[in-house]
């Protein structure tokens, strides 16, 4: 076996191994040398190589949000780990496990003018769970000491000794931020950064390990609710005739269905699903934007619930959280283990545990109430909405709306489907997606910067078809997530080309000016054509429906490469199309 | 006339126009439509449009560091701006007047699951020479006071003074952040951030101006040096028989010749200069690792200097780090305005002053040695180095070294010569490249990830033809950057393609395994014929010497198309003949 030489690289690695850190996406340089040749020569790792970092850490990202296991990116020292910031925010507010291993000059040789470098210290400081910065290891003879280290510098005389004492001591400090470090990434669910510097020379390799790096478990007990709130909780739940749910972003599988079949049973109960709940019941409301867009004054104020609960990630519908700013539940409650988010600014508790352990200990206490026609009253509505929504769609041309239906139709049985951001999972929205399908999309910052790289982590993670659904400026954005050797054959990219960002022509800009096409819908005749030979991509192009369902029909069997369908839609129909399907649902 | 609705964009937009910001680079968002409204409607800005934040940042980059004026850069909220972080990391190291204005939503908006919202405050803290957090307009009936708000409210009792002071009071305090961030900009040279809230509606506008803020100006002396520091500097001048001179990154024409030639005539001097340097003499030294790269241990006591004097930013070359490093001189004078890189650990005086300035009161007063035969010593070693290069370059095979040396050769005169990092920048020090150019490389950071962007903002800031010389890596990292409608059809792109990251393979790795080509050399099959057939250039190959002088011939001629030349090298010689080079040069 090989090793990196230097003792603060194979701890970092074995630390990593320790903590069953599978996944390293690695970007070329020579400062992070020690750690590259450690993890790609241990099998236990399986190791990717990606250069571009932006890139490289929202398929890190992927692969996190997908397995929920923290998943490490390695760097060189300098601008390399700026770019890893905008997927490190992502995974901040998503709560994914990314840990951040970046390579540092060492410590007397920062802010003197050498190449790449900056400072790396708590670059992250805004969005990011703890930020470890560990020390270099000493050499014989080296006595660059930092400031804590001074009085162990002093009370011993040997210079052999003291040399050792300070290693001794910086390996332990190191071994223990880097515990910290990863436990919280696993623990708490997020990012978290560990900048390491490396003194020259980088490259030199022995054949057994020199440091046996502790590894610090940490246990977290699941929290019982407490007695007297959980009475509360109970009394409010038993006066409330109107209950809603609302779930944002949840991973596949993450609760229960009995808990779910319990909630979906209660007739005072309202469950609003949103595509990213990856939550399926048949008395669900999934379309939340379908039933309360058309609403007028009376009936908004028939569905202000009592009590509202929440749990899952961030919410995509605009119209709910405005719906509910105004007309406020008297309770809001939202159950996550970390964080409550005050969406609706009227919280009132932030129960610290995770749904399926709320569930197991309040439903056993409560009585569901039979005496409510909230579900039935707005049952009948979504019925409504669901005739008249056929109606509209039976009878529009081809444009966005038309090709996200074929689309969302079409996609096979057990996917795994992304959604960019912006139009694509506002579009997803309104339509029933396939209860089979596990649907991620990154709502953390709701950036475009990262989709494709991301659902190419998620697909090398998986055994399952991965299709990623997106719009043209979030494709072209991410076109260097193509960049890479690691994209399975059964990876599926769907484009939906409106030629710019379709979504600033439903916002209340001044539409069709050439100020406009310019600077907010940023028109464009670019096609994925090139980008898809350039990577090796099979690829397909629609124009109309009846070319797009015949596409549809054969686009995910299995090939020899991974695909690209491109559906051009027509830019200046597509929103006057949506603006009247809402208009249509009344 | 037509201005955005909201008094704090009309505010920062005026401001930017007070303070001579021309060039305005706009991503497409909806917050930031206040600004983007303004600033599109206002002849006196030129706009553009650049959907990836990344590129959008360095292209302004790219404008700033030609023009040495400050240019701004317009986002919306979210992930958008850590985009940007790259750039501004090279701007704050190289001392670039970057001005970044991120919309924001209003800080009652903030943290409660809103989608595009990160924490925006001091998000570049590391890499920022100011950061200005402004404070949304308040609306009627509206108060979400702040806490240094809350005197004013208490002692005011009529509600509509109340809600007048305070705005009154906010406009004063953001005015003043403003021009704060501005002339920091300006007369430090440096990225400033103002993060700045808007409220809903976004996209009103109106046919006047609400507010007309203060333009504060600051007018900055240039201080003298002291007089007792500059009877020391005349002193140790005096005494000096060897004397060296480094000049790193230095903007075309910023220092006068009159002062160049004083020191290329002083026998006691060596002025080692980079690619970087933009100047020249015939007894200057312009490829300092040619010379140092063979030297034995005699030699280089030899070239020990007893003085040396540094100006410009920062350094490239490794060796001449190393070897001063090791060999230090007694003393070690910087000049420049703000900061001093103790690159050499022995830095003894940081002179706070523009080199012209310092030379215009230090040449006065010193006396030049006649009896020093310094600059005789290295300047015949220099003719032999440079004899020994021609005969090198004449025996070897097509190589990076030889489509270097025939790149060089090639670029016409009076053009702006832009370098992409690495390997790139290191080559082009080897040679002597033509004094009529303008010479550009990102060195702050060395980031190999924006460069083709920065040098198309410098090709749209310029008539003059702009050349950027790249390796495959940085140009394929920056791909987008070919994502805009400013491409000047006089834009020319050179790529040294060796199909990986060529620079690996001379430095001391493990190379020709299969771990060493993927994780290290990052080994590719890409071409740049794809990229180019979609953005619109012509494009053409080089495989061979022959072909290359051809092609050469008429790269440069005026076209109606940005053109990108590829030359394809023998990847795995390249580095082998790279050092047997150096071993040539004895």
């Amino acid at each position: 076996m090989k090793y990196p030489k230097i003792p603060l690289a194979q701890t970092v690695i074995q630390l990593c191994k320790a903590k069953h850190i599978e996944h390293i996406i690695i970007s070329p340089g020579s400062r992070n040398a020690p750690l590259t040749i450690g993890f790609t020569h241990d099998d236990f790792f399986t190791c990717y190589s990606i250069v571009d970092e932006r890139c490289a850490a929202f398929f890190a990202l992927g692969i996190a949000q997908k397995t929920q296991k923290p998943t490490a990116v390695v760097c060189t020292s300098g601008s390399a780990l700026l770019n890893y910031y905008p997927a490190i925010a992502e995974a901040f507010y998503s709560d994914i496990p990314l840990v951040v291993l970046s390579a540092d000059r060492p410590k007397h040789l920062l802010g003197i003018g050498d190449g790449q470098t900056i400072n790396q210290e708590q670059v992250y400081k805004n969005h990011i769970l703890y930020s470890a910065n560990l020390k270099q290891d000493l050499k014989e003879g080296q006595s660059f000491l930092q400031d804590d280290e001074l009085p162990i510098f002093k009370n011993i005389e040997n210079k052999l000794e003291k040399f050792l004492g300070l290693q001794q001591n910086r390996q332990e400090q190191n071994e223990n931020e880097i515990n910290e470090a990863l436990n919280i990434a696993i623990h708490k669910k997020g990012p978290v950064h560990i900048n390491i510097p490396f003194d020259e020379p980088l490259y030199e390799t022995i054949d057994v390990l020199t440091v046996k790096p502790k590894a610090i478990e940490v246990t977290i007990k699941p929290k019982k609710i407490e007695e007297l709130l959980l009475k509360d909780l109970i009394e409010d739940w038993y006066h409330a005739t109107k209950k809603m749910i609302i779930v944002g972003v949840n991973s596949p599988n993450a609760i229960e269905q009995k808990w779910l079949n319990e909630l979906a049973e209660d007739k005072s109960v309202v469950v609003f699903t949103e595509t990213t709940s990856n939550l399926h019941h048949p008395n669900f409301f999934p379309s939340i934007d379908k039933i309360i867009a058309p609403l007028n004054d009376d009936e908004f104020k028939a569905l202000q619930p009592d009590l509202l609960l929440t749990f899952g990630g961030l919410i995509v519908s605009k119209k709910i959280k405005a719906f509910l700013r105004q007309y406020k539940p008297k309770h809001h409650w939202h159950v996550d283990l970390q964080k409550a988010n005050d969406t609706f600014f009227c919280l009132e508790h932030h129960i610290k545990t995770t749904p399926n352990q709320f569930f197991s200990e309040f439903f056993p206490e409560v009585t569901h109430l039979t005496k409510s026609n909230y579900f039935e009253t707005w049952s009948s509505v979504k019925k409504i909405r669901k005739k008249k929504h056929i109606d509209y769609l039976e009878h529009i041309s081809f444009s966005d709306l038309k090709a996200f239906q074929n689309v969302f139709k079409h996609i096979p049985d057990n996917s795994i489907l992304h959604l960019g951001n912006s139009s694509t999972v506002r579009y997803a929205q309104l339509f029933n997606i396939n209860k089979t399908l596990e649907v991620f999309c990154n709502r953390g910052t709701s950036g475009i910067d990262g989709s494709t790289s991301t659902a190419i982590g998620c697909a090398v993670s998986s055994e399952k078809q991965t299709v990623l659904v997106t719009g043209d400026l979030s494709f072209f954005y991410d076109s260097n997530a193509l960049w890479n050797n690691y994209i399975p054959n059964n990876f599926r990219i769907i484009i939906i080309n409106n030629q710019g960002g379709g979504i600033f022509r439903i916002l209340p800009g001044h539409k069709n000016s050439e100020n406009f096409d310019t600077f907010f819908e940023t028109k464009h005749q670019l096609s994925a054509k090139s980008l898809s030979d350039m990577y090796g991509f099979d690829y397909v192009a629609a124009t109309k429906e009846d070319d797009l369902k015949i596409t549809l029909s054969t686009f995910f069997n299995s090939d020899e490469k991974p695909k690209i369908l491109e559906i051009f839609t027509p830019r200046v129909d597509n929103d006057s199309i949506l603006l009247n399907y809402f208009k249509a649902l009344v």
